[in-house]
């Protein structure tokens, strides 16, 4: 049996402010990171993982991190449901370091990438993409997964096995289909803030030309701005291509629902995070009013129990978790299975470094062996870092491939690493102000 | 004009598990710990400030802080509330910073930390106590001190004025109550897991003939013994003094429920912390069927939004605000008002290490300034390390005298400092297992 000998923590930063990719009302200036994790073993392949930040602060989650050793290094490397759900209950069980949560924030963010980076593992081990490995699981072993705490009255063990034993069937089918014709995906690239006019209209026509249903832009920043944004990405694409708008938590409940009231004569699909993601009655008040506008958000919802509140009060009508954010694979398995639940479609936030990585094996594993539909879901798309990937995420035709390769698609090249490593590596050392 | 010329943080762990000192339901073995702030400048006092948490992971807090470190030094010391304003808004708007929460966990403990130095640090120069320095300032200087982004749908800046306003007149004559009387205290000493009965009864009487009304017991880990010690409490105190039990998040909405029907025979007077601190709707549902026990709960709250949320869903009947879980005094403040404005009595989480210090505070601001009340209110006490504080709490007959003290009492001997230093101080070397 092998064992984990080593946790490895990265402090990983690409300056990606310096040309605004990125940017947006609540974040001007974002250098994409990554605080990356590597558990070396003594035999077999090593597992990878990140908790993705958007720059200051990177090296205290990388601390967080590390602050998790004691809890892997040295025991045997997780193999199964068994096994990785122990280990997940452990670190989530760590009372004292609990406290720093509990269950969110620099903490859960922690708990994730190791957890993630255990499932890498014991997919690369078992010659499996996660999606695979995941899917080909039991409807037992997935519910044993999962921490059911605080979500008995939104959604029970019986439910839960209930739900992927109705999945059952047609896995195989699914699989296949994955396969041959991919995930659907939806772009952000026209949709900066930090772009120009022209730059928007230009990459909104080469979203359709590449074959995405739907393209998504920032607002939030000037009102006018974005009517005449949206009014020009409405003319590009014409009324059959869904335009999505993401706010990033910019608004009170009330400003949020007189801002979207004015967008709303260019027919907006969704409006992503119009407030604090952690206003569950305030989103479920601006649902109300926005209907059918569709209210996204889920990147920085914290764990299992927002979710499940914002599902049971009505708060999103899509679900966009998140690969990085929180507490790894065992959450959310837990998410899906809610979002199953209720019946809300999931689209999982994407971008930033390793997140488009990431997702796709969560909703493949999905469509597999938890909704069992990909209606009205769609993978966000950001093409950037993906180079950085030792097996990236492609799109093509505006679908995600199903990766083949096996793990979880976490692991960055050595180069990369040594280049980008903040504050030492040569990208920041030649390039300092 | 006086310049803050260097940070240091300190991490401080007291080793607490080793007598069992704070044990319950979620946290069997705490090490009460210190991730310990100084402020230093290059004329009159330094500041201070500490975020609490349970051992494992002070160690990221720490860092956490220390990475907030070039937002306040080299700057200009803040002295009055316009400054103290502009800080907290920098360090709540790092945009970089504020994907680690934003505005929970970690991230949000580090900006407490800094915000709560700088505040012990103005009330030092101003030579008063904090609880004065805040009530002598005017009612547009506290609402300045507010953000109020999120909020707006619960309270207005308008609102806040009016709530502040209508409290001016009898500040005077509150100060010279609170200087003469102090303020009501309740005692947790009984009432700890790892206590036997006999002790639980001793110290229970211990607090009744102190003058304590009010007394609290952990619950939650097995009914039995719950009813067992909540029946030998009652009987102890008898059927005036009020006994309130405190869950640490240990259940889920129905067994909180069955749980407390089972203990309602031994009139307790809330339940605290009885699911997740995260669970808005849960709490609401809880305190609804449980109605008239009330539902407590804080210390584990995040910050404003959802202290807000569970004001507008009748979440919780005492709110227990904690100095040290969110962003310091200015979102301390934030709280206070939206607890006067829905009329619902703050009773402040203590305990741990310096909270009862700096609590002692806010309930001594909010009784002069804000709510202009004490009805019902009452701050926790835990006869716990005390003795490692410059400016201890201190507890008479049942109340906490107000302190006079100039700054936020944060301070910590220097000796302490050194034998509790983590992990290379003397408590920690010559007591290695």
């Amino acid at each position: 049996m092998a064992t984990i000998t080593g946790m490895e923590v990265l402090d990983v930063r690409f300056p990606t402010s310096r040309v605004l990719d990125g940017s947006d009302a609540m974040n001007p200036d974002p250098d994409y990171s990554a605080a990356y994790v590597v558990l070396h073993t003594d035999g077999g392949p090593d597992g990878y993982a990140l908790a993705f930040t958007i720059g200051r602060g990177n090296d205290v989650q990388a601390a967080a991190i590390k602050a998790l050793e004691h809890h892997v290094v040295g025991k045997p490397v997780p193999e199964d449901a068994s096994t990785l759900a122990a280990l997940s209950a452990e670190l989530i069980g760590d009372s004292q370091f609990r406290w720093l949560g509990p269950e969110k924030g620099v903490a859960q963010m922690a708990i994730g990438a190791v957890v993630n980076a255990a499932w890498d593992l014991a997919a690369r081990r078992a010659d499996r993409p996660l999606w695979k490995f995941l899917a080909e699981m039991t409807p037992e072993e997935l519910v044993s997964l999962v921490d059911f705490r605080y979500l008995s009255d939104a959604i029970t063990e019986q439910e839960a096995l209930d739900i992927l034993r109705a999945a059952e069937p047609g896995r195989a089918e699914r699989t296949k289909k994955l396969e041959e014709n991919g995930y659907q995906a939806y772009s952000t690239a026209p949709g900066w803030l930090g772009y120009s006019d022209e730059k928007l209209v230009r990459l909104a026509k080469q979203a359709v030309s590449d074959g995405f249903s739907m393209i998504k832009l920032k607002v939030g920043g000037n009102l006018d701005d974005d009517i005449r944004r949206l009014k020009l990405a409405r003319e590009t694409v014409g009324p059959k291509i869904r335009i999505a708008v993401d706010a990033n938590q910019r608004w009170d409940v009330t400003p949020a629902i007189e801002w979207m009231t004015a967008l709303a004569p260019f027919d907006p699909y969704w409006i992503e995070e119009p407030t604090s993601p952690d206003d569950v009655l305030g989103h479920a008040a601006i649902a109300k009013a926005l209907d059918p506008i569709k209210v996204a958000t889920g990147e920085h919802v914290q764990n299992r129990v927002v979710f499940k509140q914002m599902l049971q009060a009505g708060s999103m009508s899509v679900l966009q978790l998140d690969a990085a954010r929180v507490g790894g694979v065992n959450e959310n398995v837990a998410i899906l299975l809610l979002a199953a639940k209720f019946g809300v479609p999931v689209c999982p936030h994407a971008g930033g470094v390793g997140l488009c990585e990431m997702v796709r094996h969560l909703s493949m594993f999905d469509f597999v062996a938890v909704s069992g539909t990909d209606v009205d879901r769609s993978i966000e798309w950001v093409d950037n870092l993906h180079e950085h990937f030792a097996d990236p995420a492609v799109v093509r035709d505006g679908r995600y491939l199903a990766p083949s390769v096996p793990g979880f698609s976490t692991r960055m090249h050595d180069a990369t690493l040594r280049r980008f490593l903040f504050p030492n590596g040569p990208e920041w050392t030649e390039n300092e102000s």
